[in-house]
């Protein structure tokens, strides 16, 4: 049939196929390395803030004390949010995934007149989502325990609100540091499947905002950003360390994929995975935390001792269950922190695809039937 | 700095790249043909209806009389919007596009309980989202006149009650069939960037209506489906016959694009735009017809003689506009008629990518800073 196909070699996946140019970030998968615009991450990690971060996606470089002072202003005038988003938000059901929640309530900001999110995307919108996200997603969390939406403030940056909006109260510091170090190691990583998709949607110079409301659902996925919450309830069915072998041993018995391990793109130890693995030994539990080193550690002998050709490491949904079920989320909105943090990526993403101007529309290979068929009326068929 | 970077090619926009095998259609760029299933699409425009063609895609056939009546009734059974979707739908301002209430009306369709659009998608969700799509669109269309949407009726197709959901009445035997007709050439078109969407974020398993949400994004883009409403921006504009050669040349000696010309795929006359100008030469006024026609003509006269190597032919965006505006959609709707139509293409890609079971996740290029910056405090910056 190779007279009607494409020529061209399908590559299911798209492994390796090279996408796009980025000065955003690399992972250096081999060596275990994940870079942001020329920082390691290691560099960044317990140094930079959220904030200086996203600027450094957006911007290139990191800010000054007066650029900063900018971004967190336009930040601050943004942490309300209008009041028909909130009203959307109401026809959400409570049992409603947060994903979805949030993909709504983005979109609907999106379908506000006044605001901009129309035409060319900008740095000012990238803003604007960023302050956006975590609002949307805490007044969910209110809305679905019949609380009322609590408003965000310009005087705290962006881990603060989110737990402030969530919550109704200030966080400790302990805790708005753990959510602000998460948000910093998650902002970008390369050409993962929901900043892709947020640039194949703004190369049909479609606007920002259905880029990242594009990205939410491919970040949804459980083979994406759906992971971490599999942990938690991975590490809750296990329940005490006595149980841990016996648990994984049954597990990978039945067939089933353990959860936080192994990655497409890393051939070494995600560096995030490190990072986070000692932010989970401050910020949890020491019962917790030992249950979750324990079974990390079991869960890595056994699979490379199964799988020994395939080399498998821990990877950053692991250690990140710990943390943002140490700083006060629960389970189901770890994919929303997740969002919340990589919406800087992607809006960087969609602020570099936009400069390129060329259509993302790969080719297809046709296998279905030999296309000579006639059509014949419903009574004869 | 090939040191740390991928190998590879970079190819700017995928041409070529085959990101997906399908059986579901093709495009033949250079001989001009399109292909559903194994069907020329001249077999089935003006033979078979547009549930005809939806069960084709979704199904690989066409339906026989009982598995017709078995669609009808399952897309009759969901014609009714949940209460609310519609609600939501107030919340979208009056003058937002409609894309962005599409986009969100869909989006919180998978944010209610008790509706599916959880989990591995199925040929029944793909049925539900088909008979939403139009009532979302509709439920718009009035809600921004301050009128109340009015629900679908289970004994009208698509084409019928979509134009009866929107103008409250039924409307002519021409109308709707001249929409079912634009429904049918529509349905699907290869991996074209909305559809590539909806396959990237199937790819991370994630739910139905996160990877059509996502498809709409994309559509809407001036590169993709927001053609035809500048088509008839640009009719609108040129007015009068003897207005065509001076307003070309006039828009081209300024270096604009003129919209309804040339397709990524197309090295030939796309098959589509054939067969619409047919129906826009029965459908349309004699005088928007003799419009089109002779802007058209003109238009692909200079292109060509402006041009000489590239070939430019009339595209399906073309004589949508006349067909559409005919049918008795404002131009601002032509996109959101045009994701009636692909939703189903859409849903059927989804249907199949699921199948495949491989996250598609490509490789950029890093293009940045040397990854050696050191981290320096703000106040050394």
């Amino acid at each position: 049939m190779s007279d009607f196909t494409n020529t061209g070699i399908m590559v299911n996946g798209l492994d390796s196929v090279i996408a796009a140019n980025t000065e955003l970030s690399h992972v250096f998968g081999s060596d275990g390395k994940l870079v942001y615009c020329g920082y390691d991450i290691y560099e960044l990690a317990g140094h930079a803030s959220f904030e200086e971060v996203a600027y450094l996606l957006w911007k290139g470089h990191l800010p000054n004390r007066e650029e900063l002072d900018e971004l967190n202003a336009l930040l601050g005038a943004n942490r309300e949010l209008p009041q028909a988003v909130i009203e959307g938000l109401r026809q959400v059901s409570k049992d409603a995934n947060p994903m979805d929640a949030l993909r709504t309530g983005v979109s609907l900001l999106g379908a506000q007149s006044g605001t901009r999110f129309e035409g060319t995307p900008t740095f000012e919108e990238a803003v604007e989502l960023a302050a956006r996200f975590p609002a949307i997603a805490a007044a969910f969390y209110r809305l679905r325990q019949g609380l009322e939406p609590v408003q965000g403030r310009a005087d705290l940056n962006t881990a603060q609100n989110f737990l402030y909006m969530m919550h109704g109260e200030e966080p400790t510091e302990g805790e708005w540091r753990g959510l602000d170090g998460y948000l910093v190691l998650l902002a970008d990583h390369g050409l993962n499947a929901s900043t892709f998709t947020a640039r194949v949607i703004a190369s049909t110079n479609s606007d920002i905002c259905s880029c990242l409301v594009g990205a939410i659902g491919a970040l949804k996925g459980p083979a994406h950003g759906g992971a971490p919450a599999k942990v938690m309830e991975m590490l809750n069915e296990i329940g005490s360390l006595d149980n841990v072998e016996s648990w994984l041993t049954d597990a990978l018995d039945k067939g089933q994929r353990l959860m936080g391990f192994g990655h497409r793109v890393y051939k070494a130890e995600d560096p995030r995975a490190e990072v986070l693995r000692g932010m989970a030994k401050q910020a949890s539990t020491p019962e917790f935390f030992m249950l979750s080193k324990e079974t990390e550690d079991k869960a890595l002998a056994m699979l490379n001792e199964r799988k020994p050709g395939r080399k498998l490491y821990t990877n950053v949904e692991f250690y990140s269950a710990a943390v943002l079920g140490a700083v006060g989320l629960p389970g189901d909105f770890f994919p929303v922190a997740f969002a919340v943090s990589r919406s800087v990526g992607w809006s960087a993403h969609v602020l570099e695809q936009v400069q390129v101007n060329r259509l993302i529309r790969p080719a297809s290979h046709y296998v279905g039937p030999v296309p000579d068929k006639k059509f014949v009326p419903i009574e004869e068929r």
